[in-house]
C-alpha cells in the first residue's frame, strides 16, 4: 500500500465498544477498577479491534537495523561496525531482545533497512536495504525524499503482511549506531526543543562527546532547515532508514487496526513523524516504558502517551516494547478468561 | 522449623557475588547499565543464591485466604461470604491471579488459613485452618499468641517445602474480606502513622464506610495497645491468619535463601512484621507494584523497597507479585542467555 493510500485508509476509532468493554470488566470477579491500567489496556484493545472481548493472536516485533552517516562525527560511544555485528547477534539469538522475546513469546523479525555491510543470504534476515547507511545530516540531507518514502512504505508493507499473518500486537525495535542523534534532531525539528534538552547520552558518551553531539545536531538542523509542517521532509533531511520504516509500520498498523507498542527513544521519534502524518495513528499506539535517555519524556508528552513502566532502561532493540507486549496480552487474557460474579457464584458489592 | 530456629538461621547477605555479577552484566552485548533495573534484579538474585549466573526454577505463589472478625463492623464493600466464594474461584481457575499466573507461568497454591466455611476435601486446597476467622479486633484481640505463632510457622513450613521443591522465586497473595483494615492497623501499630493516613478504600467503600473503618481501627488500637516492639503481639492483637502466614513465608524464604516478591497492601503489612522480627529478611524481598491503596507508599518507604511498576492496581490475590515474578525471571534469563561481546564478536565501547 502506498503512503497516500494508507493515510486515506486510517480512521479515528469509534467508541462503539467502550460501554460493552466496561460492562464486561465490571462483571468479572474483582472490585471494579481494581486492575487499574490493565483494564484500560484491555478496553482500548477492544476499541481498536472493534470487538468485546478482544481476540488474541501472534505478537510480532520487527527489529529494524540501519547505519547513520552522522556516526562519522564521533557522536556515539561505539564504532559504526557494531550495527552490522549486532544484526548478526540478533540473527543468532544472543541479544537482549532475543532473550526477552523468547521470555514473552514474541516473534522477532530482523530487517536490514540500510546497514553498511553486505550480508550473505542468511536465514532470518529480511533485506530491504535502501543503501549502505544514510548520508551525514550535519553536512547535507540524510537521504532523498524518494528514499524516505521507500523506508516508510517498507514499514507499511510489513504491517500489511503482519495483518495477513493474524498478528494481534505489533512492536518495533531499532539498531543503528548514531541513531539517538537522528532521533534527537527529529524531536528538535518537530517541537522546537533545543538540542541540549533533546539529546541524551545515547549508548553512553562522555561529556565532551555529548557536547559534540549537541553541536552536530544544531549544525545539521541549521544546514538542512527541515520543514516542521512536512514530516517526510524532516525524515529525509535527518534520517534514518529504520526510523522511516518504524513510522511506516505504525501507519500501516493504524490502517489495518493492529495495536502497536512503542519501544524507547528511537521508536518514539518515529511515532512523532507518524502522528504528524496522521493524528489518528496515536489511537493504536501504546507507550511501553519511559526510557532513561534524556528527551524521551518530552517525546511521550508530545505524543500524549503515558508509559506503562520505568525501569531505567535505555537499550532500544525493542526491549521495552517486548515487555509491554507481554503485559498487554495479560490484560486481554484478563478480559477473556476471568470468571464473572454470576458464573463463579460470588456475591457483589453491598456498599 | 520453629520461628525461633528460623530467626537463628537468617543471615545478612554477603556481597561476595556482586563484583562477579557486575563483570558478567558488563560483558553482555549491550551498553553498560542499559537494562537499568533488570540488571539490579539479576545481580540481587545472584547475591541471594550466592552464584553467578543465578539458577532458574519454579515460580511458586501461595494465595492465603482467611476471614477477619473486623468485617462484622461493616468496614468492607463486600459481604464476608466472598472470602469463601473467591477461594472456590481460585480453585476453579477463574480469578485474576489464576489468569495472570497462567500467563506468567507461575504455579499457584491456595491455602486456607482460616476461612469461615467448611470446605469439602477438594483438589488443590491446602488446609491449615487455624479457626473460622479471627476475632473482631475492635472488641478484643484478634487471636491468641499461640494462634499467631501457628500462622507464622505455617508460612515457614511452606517456604521449607518450596525450597525442597526447587522453587527459584516465591510470591504470596491474600484473600480476606476486611483485611485492609487489619493491614492498616498493623501499619499504624508499627509506625505511629494515623489510621486516616494508613487506611484506604480497600475493595471500594464509600466515604461513610471509610470513616467507619478509620474509627474502628482507632478503637481496636486503643483497646488492644499492641506493643510496637513485639511484632508477634501486633499480629496476635490485630490479625490476620493469612498475614501471619505471609510473614512466615518471608521468614522461611530468608532462612532458605529464596527470593520472594511482595504483592500489594496486605503482603506489605506482613513484610513489616517479618522485617521487625528479623531485619535481614528485607534483603530477599522484592517490591512488585505500588498499589493504588492509600498507605501502601508508606509501607514501602518503611520497608525501604522501591516498587518495579505502578499500574494503579489494588486487587491483591498476588496479582502484582505474579507480574513482577515474570519480570524478575526475565532479568535472570538476560544474565544467563545473552551473548558476550567476545562470543558474539561485537566491538566494545571506544569513548
Amino acid at each position: 500500500m502506498s503512503l497516500e493510500e494508507t493515510l486515506r485508509k486510517i480512521r479515528p476509532l469509534e467508541c462503539s465498544t467502550e460501554a460493552a468493554a466496561q460492562r464486561r470488566l465490571d462483571s468479572l470477579t474483582k472490585p471494579q477498577g481494581s486492575l487499574g491500567r490493565l483494564e484500560e489496556l484491555a478496553s482500548r484493545i477492544c476499541s481498536i479491534q472493534g470487538v468485546v472481548p478482544p481476540q488474541l493472536g501472534r505478537k510480532l516485533l520487527f527489529v529494524f537495523a540501519a547505519d547513520h552517516g552522522i556516526a562519522q562525527e564521533g557522536v556515539s560511544a561505539y564504532p559504526k561496525e557494531v550495527t552490522a555485528q549486532m544484526t548478526y547477534n540478533f540473527l543468532k539469538g544472543g541479544a537482549a531482545i532475543n532473550v526477552l522475546a523468547r521470555h514473552c513469546e514474541v516473534d522477532v523479525e530482523v530487517v536490514d533497512m540500510g546497514v553498511d555491510h553486505d550480508f550473505q543470504p542468511l536465514d532470518g534476515l529480511r533485506s530491504y536495504k535502501i543503501k549502505r547507511g544514510t548520508d551525514n545530516f550535519s553536512r547535507g540531507p540524510a537521504m532523498t525524499r524518494a528514499e524516505a518514502l521507500r523506508s516508510v512504505e517498507t514499514g507499511i508493507g510489513l504491517a500489511e503482511e503482519a495483518a495477513s499473518r493474524k498478528a494481534f500486537l505489533l512492536g518495533a525495535g531499532d539498531m543503528g549506531i548514531g541513531n539517538t542523534s537522528s532521533a534527537a534532531a527529529i524531536l528538535c525539528a518537530l517541537t522546537e526543543l533545543s538540542a541540549r534538552d533533546a539529546a541524551g547520552r545515547g549508548t553512553g558518551v562522555g561529556p565532551a562527546a555529548w557536547e559534540k553531539k549537541i553541536a552536530t545536531i544544531e549544525k545539521g538542523l541549521g544546514l538542512n532547515q527541515p520543514d516542521p509542517n512536512d514530516p517526510m521532509d524532516v525524515l529525509a533531511k535527518i534520517g534514518g532508514f529504520e526510523i522511516g520504516a518504524i513510522a511506516g509500520l505504525m501507519l500501516g498498523a493504524a490502517a489495518c487496526r493492529i495495536p502497536m507498542v512503542l519501544d524507547g527513544y528511537i521508536c518514539s521519534s518515529a511515532a512523532l513523524l507518524a502522528c504528524r502524518l496522521h493524528p489518528a495513528v496515536k489511537e493504536i499506539l501504546f507507550a511501553s516504558h519511559l526510557s532513561a535517555e534524556a528527551g524521551h519524556r518530552s517525546m511521550l508528552d508530545e505524543l500524549g502517551l503515558a508509559p506503562l513502566f520505568d525501569l531505567n532502561m535505555r537499550l532500544g532493540e525493542g526491549t521495552g516494547a517486548c515487555l509491554a507486549m507481554g503485559l498487554i496480552e495479560a490484560s486481554v487474557k484478563i478480559m477473556r478468561e476471568m470468571a464473572t460474579f454470576e458464573s463463579a457464584g460470588v456475591a457483589e458489592k453491598t456498599q
